[in-house]
C-alpha cells in the first residue's frame, strides 16, 4: 500500500472506527435484556438504560437470488416516551459497535424527555454484532459485497417499519434520523432517500462533500493546522518543521535508534521505511488531536484532557530549536494524546492500525463508495506534500480488496452539492473540527440548514450537556431542538391521528 | 402453476410487455446510426427521426464484488433541441424494447420543438437490446439478480450524468423524467429518489399503489367491468354469464370440441385444465381491451377500431341466451380484438403467453419486488371470483424463478401512500384505464398534482395527438406542459447559467 493511501486510510480508521480505538468490554456485549450503562466520563448525570434487540433483516435488499437474514442489533430507551405526542429519535449507527455510539451519544438521552422521545439505536450492518455472515464477513469481497450505505439505509428503512408494526402506540408517531460523521451523512441520507419514514434529519459532523472534487482535497489539513497555529504560539510551525528534523536525524546510522529512544517507541524503527510509518502515525496524531479538540476532558478515542491542543502546543512554543530538542519537543506533545492517563510505558505507532473488525468494514467502505479525496501542500498546512493519487488509491484497493473504488458513485446517488429539494435537514459543524471541510456549513434552504458551533470540535452537539461547554454549543443544541420540536409539530397537525 | 396466479401473471405480461405482442422487426434492431421510424397509425405527422447510441452500465451499481459492465441502449432524438434555454426529455424506459415505446410516445414528439427539447428514450436492463449476460440474462436466479428498479435508476442517474458530461451544452439544462404504465412509476420514483438529477416527473398511468394493501385488490377488475357496462346494454352481464356457460358446456363429453370449433381456436381444447386457460384467456382480452379502449383505430397490442370495447359490445348484447348461442357471440366479441385486420384463421389461446424476453423479465420482476395484488369477486365485477392468494403466488414464483416475493419492499423503498414531501410529479391517469384504480387521482399537493382524463384509456396522453382524441386529453396534455414549462422556468431562474 503506498504511504499516502496508507495516511489516508489510517486517518479515517483513526476517525471513523473509534469503537476500535475504545472497544465495548466484552461483558457489555453479551447482555441480552435491560441493563445500566455507564456513561461520560465528564458527566455521568443522565443514567443511560436501554435494552438490546435484534431484527432479521434481509443481506441484500436489493437483489433476490439470496434470500439470506442476518442479525441486526438495536438498542431502546423509552424512559421518557410518551404514546401521546410522543416522537421517536433514530439514531444511524455508523461504522463501529453502537453500544459505543450510544454512550456518546448524551445529546439524545439529554433531551428525551423534552421531545417525549423514544430513542433508538440502529446498528450498522458489517460492524459490532450485526456481522451478515458472522466471522466470514470479511472473509473476501463476495462476503462484503452487501457493505454499502443503501444496504445500510435499507436497513434502517425496514427496522423502523418493524417497530411501528410491533410497538403498540408507536406507529403513527413521528420519527427523527440523527448521526455524527459517517452516521450524520447516514442521516441526512436516510432523510434524503426515505422522507416518508423520518420526517427530519439532524447530521452532525457529517462531511457529506467530501467526495469528487466538491471541496479541495487540502481542505481537511489546512483546518487541523488552523487548530494548531491558534492553539499556541509558533505550534503549527514547529510541527511543520519536524518532519524535515525526522528525515535528517534518521539519515544519519544512528538516527534511528535515537529516535525510537527519545520518543519511547514500544518497537524500535529499524528500516528506512518506518521513517514513513512513524510520519503518518505522528500525522495521524494531529489529526485526532483536532477531533477531539473537546473544551473538557474527555475520552473519545483516547482520554485526554480539556482543549487538549493547547496542552500539545505548551510542548511546541518554540520552532528554532536543534533537531533533537524539537523532537524532544514533539514527544512531549505526543504524549498528551497517548499518556493522559500516565499509564503508558511506550509508544506504540501501530497503535490505530487495529485489524478489528471495524476498521475492516471502514477500510472496505473507503476503497468502494467512501471514496474520499485528501491532499496537503505542507504551505497552507503544517503537513508534509502529498497529492491526491487516485490511480494508486485504486490499486491499492485492488490489492488489499479485490474491489475498485467509483469515486463518483456516491455524488450520483446523494446528489452532490444539488441537495436542494429536500427538506428538514440540520448539518451541524463544528468550526475546529477538519471534517467541516466537507460538511454543509450555510443554509441552503429555509429547511436545509447549516449551524456552525465556532469553538466545536467532531460533533460536539452530539455529546451529553457539559457544565464546560461553550455557550456556542449550548445555542447550537436549543437551535436543533426547537426545529425537531417543530418536526414534530408539523407531523401531528398535517399526519398524526394523536 | 396455480390459476390464479397465472392469470395474473398473463394480465401483467399482456399489459406490461407490449413489446412482447408487437415484436420491433429484426430490421430495426440491426440499426445503429441515424434512421427514419415510421410511426403511429393513425396520425403520421411528427418524423421519428433518432439515433442509437449505447453505455456501458454496471452490472450492478449497488455492489462491489463484480465490476461487470453491460451496453444499456438508449435512442436520442435532438432535432429541436436548443442548447440555449432548452431542456432534456428523458423517457425511463419500461419493460420491453426501447423502440416500440418511443414510437408509441408521440407526446414526447409532439412537444419536443415547444420545450426546444432533446428526447432521450433510455431502455430498461434485461429489455430489449439492454441484455447484461446476453443471452444467459434470464438462465436463473443469479444471472436476474440485477434486475430490480433500484438498478434500473441507478442506470437512468448514470447516463443522465454522462449525458451531461458528454454533451456539449446539455450539462446546465434540465431533465424532465417522463414514462407511461410501468415506466411511469419509474418516471415518478426516479424524480423522488434523484431530484437533483430531474426537475420533475410525468408518470403517466403510473399504478404506484398497486402494491400490498393500499388499494383493494378488486379495483382494477372493478373498473374493466365498468368499461364494458358503459359500452352497452348488457355488455358486462353477457361477460359475467358466459363463465358458467363455458364449465356447463364443457361438462359434457363433446363441449370441449364443440367449444374448439366455436371459438376457431387454433389449438382445440382437450384436458379439463384447458378450461381455465381458456377462460383465462379471455379474462386476459377483455382487460387489454379496457388498457386500449382509445378513441382512434390504434395498433398498442393489437390492431384495433376506435372505442373497440364499443365495437366488441355490439355482440354482446343479450345475455338472455342459450349457453351455445352466447359463447358465439363471446367469439364475435373475441375476434374484434384478434382479427380486426382480417387476417387471422383461427385463435391462439397461448397468444399473449409469449416467451420473448420481455415477458421473461416482467414475470421475474412481479415474482420478486412487483408483487401487485388482484382479485375479482363477481359481484363488483363481471369476472369468476378468484381471492389473491400470496402464499400460492409466492410458491409458483419459487418455482418459476427460485426466488421469493417480497411484498412490502416497494412500499418501504418508495413510500407507499406517505409521498407528500416530494415535489413536481404529474400523476395522470385515464379513468377507463383499470390501471388508474392503483395510480394517484387526486392532488396530494400542489406540486405533487393528479390529472385525470374521463375517456382516457390506459397512458392515452403520452400517444400522439390524433384528431380524434377527446377534449379532456388535450386539456391534459396542455395542463402537462404548461407544468413542464414552469419546472423549466424554475430551473433556469435558480440554477441556468444560461
Amino acid at each position: 500500500m503506498g504511504r499516502r493511501s496508507l495516511l489516508l486510510l489510517l486517518l479515517l480508521l483513526a476517525f471513523l472506527t473509534p469503537g476500535a480505538a475504545t472497544p465495548v468490554p466484552p461483558a457489555l456485549r453479551a447482555l441480552s435484556s435491560l441493563h445500566l450503562s455507564t456513561s461520560f466520563r465528564s458527566r455521568p448525570a443522565v443514567a443511560m438504560k436501554y435494552s438490546i434487540h435484534y431484527i432479521q433483516q434481509k443481506v441484500d435488499h436489493f437483489g433476490f437470488h439470496t434470500d439470506k437474514t442476518f442479525k441486526q442489533r438495536y438498542l431502546i430507551a423509552d424512559k421518557h416516551w410518551k404514546e401521546d405526542g410522543g416522537s421517536i429519535l433514530f439514531y444511524t449507527g455508523n461504522e463501529g459497535d453502537i453500544i459505543w455510539f450510544c454512550n456518546n451519544t448524551g445529546f439524545m438521552w439529554d433531551v428525551a424527555e423534552e421531545l417525549k422521545a423514544m430513542l433508538v439505536f440502529a446498528e450498522h450492518r458489517y460492524y459490532g454484532e450485526s456481522l451478515p455472515f458472522g466471522a466470514n464477513s470479511f472473509k473476501d469481497s463476495r462476503h462484503l459485497n452487501f457493505l454499502t450505505t443503501e444496504q445500510a439505509l435499507a436497513d434502517f428503512a425496514t427496522l423502523i417499519k418493524y417497530l411501528k408494526r410491533t410497538i403498540p402506540g408507536a406507529r403513527n408517531q413521528p420519527v427523527i434520523a440523527l448521526g455524527g460523521s459517517y452516521g450524520g451523512m447516514l442521516a441526512a441520507w436516510f432523510r434524503m432517500k426515505y422522507p416518508h419514514l423520518v420526517v427530519g434529519a439532524l447530521a452532525s459532523s457529517a462531511p457529506i462533500w467530501q467526495f469528487e472534487d466538491m471541496v479541495p482535497c487540502g481542505v481537511f489539513m489546512k483546518i487541523v493546522t488552523t487548530d494548531f497555529r491558534k492553539s499556541g504560539p509558533n505550534c503549527s510551525e514547529s510541527i511543520r518543521r519536524s518532519w524535515d528534523a525526522i528525515s535528517r536525524l534518521t539519515e544519519k546510522g544512528t538516527g534511528l535508534h535515537w529516535l525510537s529512544e527519545a520518543l519511547h517507541l514500544c518497537t524500535p524503527l529499524t528500516e528506512s521505511q518506518d521513517v514513513q510509518r512513524l510520519k503518518d502515525w505522528i500525522s495521524e496524531t494531529w489529526v485526532n488531536l483536532a477531533m477531539v479538540d473537546y473544551p473538557y476532558e474527555s475520552n473519545f478515542l483516547q482520554p485526554l484532557p480539556a482543549w487538549p491542543i493547547k496542552v500539545v502546543c505548551q510542548y511546541l512554543k518554540n520552532p528554532n530549536v536543534s533537531d533533537t530538542w524539537l523532537l524532544q519537543n514533539i514527544f512531549q506533545a505526543l504524549n498528551v494524546y497517548y499518556n493522559y492517563s500516565g499509564q503508558a510505558r511506550c509508544l506504540n505507532i501501530s497503535e490505530t492500525a487495529t485489524s478489528s473488525l471495524g476498521a475492516l468494514g471502514w477500510s472496505y467502505q473507503t476503497c468502494t463508495e467512501m471514496v474520499m479525496p485528501f491532499c496537503s501542500n505542507g504551505i497552507d498546512d503544517m503537513f508534509e506534500p502529498h497529492s491526491w493519487n487516485f490511480k494508486e488509491f485504486s490499486d491499492d484497493c485492488f490489492k488489499q480488496w479485490g474491489v475498485k473504488p467509483r469515486p463518483s458513485w456516491i455524488p450520483t446517488m446523494y446528489g452532490g452539492k444539488n441537495i436542494s429539494s429536500h427538506t428538514n435537514i440540520i448539518f451541524s459543524n463544528g468550526e475546529i473540527d477538519p471534517w467541516s471541510g466537507g460538511g454543509v456549513t450555510k443554509d441552503i434552504t429555509d429547511t436545509l440548514l447549516a449551524i456552525v458551533i465556532p469553538e466545536g470540535a467532531h460533533h460536539l452537539d452530539l455529546r451529553a450537556n457539559n457544565a464546560f461547554d461553550p455557550v456556542t454549543v449550548l445555542l447550537a443544541r436549543s437551535l436543533e431542538v426547537r426545529h425537531m420540536k417543530q418536526w414534530i409539530k408539523d407531523f401531528y397537525i398535517w399526519c398524526g391521528e394523536g
